[in-house]
């Protein structure tokens, strides 16, 4: 498949992680409805993003999300890039985005590689790391719209990453996100554009929707950059499902005219996996 | 020296290489009467850029302009990043970049990495591998307002080359550059912005003032990004010169509150020179 729809979700999430699961597969059903072959939710979907609801939310695969999602994908015959959710697992919490090909079959399971701890002055502060574990893995995901890359929000400030997998042959990087207030407006669009661009693949940032009562307030503004670093789909700040036609073709022509990756000097440097 | 001046000198250039150097020199004097301690020029400020002109206008080193850049250097008593010119040595040329300190003294030589090969539709073409070698060389150089990194041009286009430059301690990365205006507005600002992000480094674009009327059309639009990818200072698209103040210590206080390169996963991928 040359083109497909994909679909992003930017969901609002409550405390009620049952209500936030019953929402997503609304959405998701719309997205569905509306034409989309590959439909994506935010970080921590189902959960508020918050140290202390983490524990509280987590589940084990397969569990009340997993399941609904699987299902979801099963029924609406779509690609379900899961958002994440706090995953348990031997004692472990991870931030985690499960992948569903069309028969509600788990094809992907993406941890969070790069944990958010950080303290800006009179801006944010968070340390994931005083609950999550770190995810060790690079996760591109084969499927019939050409290899799909899944990263999580604070994943993105590594270039090494997204790199990795676009040299792992991903076309198009999805990643669940959550920026804040302060690192949103500073920092979101440039680092989709510019991963997008660097890597000449599309990139596509899903956050929640803004909520200005909760305690981490989203950015929102999920977006999607084409790989000339061009955005060609934004959310704004309110729930809403964005629409962008995926034009596989357009990653062969922009790597012809400009081709930043065949001009790497692989003899001088290398980016690699341990 | 926690804090200098640095002027980007965004010149026009001429056909004639006399008068380009003569040019160049009067810029750098008028910076340093204005206090600049850092003082860089634009890639190929003594030569139009354009193949044909490549061969004509390169010199050895020493030569023309390399003598003329040290004397200045030495004169104002200022760092000199000399933009580039098309050195020749050993039957081959290279577009090179000269750094000079206070005395004069040559204490640094870019040849620059990536050489520009790109074709884009109904935009720009151009070929420098036609007439140009390539550098094989990573360049960072000792100073006293810490080490500066050299690049030049579509170097930036390889977020590889930034991050070995900021892992070897550069504070801020000058690029002499000439981006057309195909590539200018669309990856220009972005590019400076996000190495600086992405390495928590100053980041100085010096590209030459627009002319109309050259057969390749720079886009000027010379800037600098703090480390936190704010632009601090911008040339427009006339001759001028832009004078920015650095203060070093933004860079420990960013680093602190934002810990990306602590975060980066170096257990799971390495960037490295080979």
């Amino acid at each position: 498949m040359n083109s497909y729809k994909l679909a992003i979700c930017q969901m609002k999430t409550s405390n009620n992680k049952t209500v936030n699961i019953q929402h997503a597969i609304e959405m998701i059903a719309e997205a569905s409805k509306n034409g989309a072959d590959v439909v994506a939710l935010p970080e921590m979907f189902n959960c508020p993003y918050e140290n202390r609801f983490f524990k509280e939310f987590a589940e084990e695969y397969p569990g009340e999300t997993s399941k609904a999602l699987s299902k979801i994908a099963f029924d609406c015959g779509v690609y379900l890039i899961g958002g994440s959710i706090p995953e348990f697992e031997d004692g472990k919490i991870y931030n985690t985005s499960y992948v569903f090909d069309k028969s509600g079959i788990l094809i992907g399971r993406h941890r969070k590689v790069h944990l958010f701890d950080i303290d800006v002055k009179d801006g944010v502060s968070f340390k994931e790391s005083d609950t999550l574990s770190r995810g060790n893995d690079i996760t591109v995901i084969d499927t019939e719209y050409g290899k799909i890359g899944v990263a999580i929000c604070y994943d993105v400030r590594f270039p090494e990453l997204s790199r990795l997998m676009a040299l792992k042959g991903a076309e198009i990087v999805i990643l669940p996100a959550a920026f804040n207030m302060t690192t949103g407006p500073a920092h979101w669009e440039l680092s989709i554009r510019m991963r997008a661009l660097d890597n000449q693949i599309f990139f596509a940032g899903v956050s929640p929707a803004r909520d200005e009562n909760a305690s981490y307030i989203s950015y929102a503004n999920s977006m999607v950059s084409d790989p000339w670093g061009r955005i060609i789909g934004a959310a704004g700040k309110d729930e809403n499902i964005i629409y962008v036609d995926i034009d596989r073709s357009l990653i062969g022509k922009i790597r012809q005219q400009l081709p930043l990756l065949n001009h790497r000097r692989t003899d001088l440097y290398k980016v690699g996996i341990l």
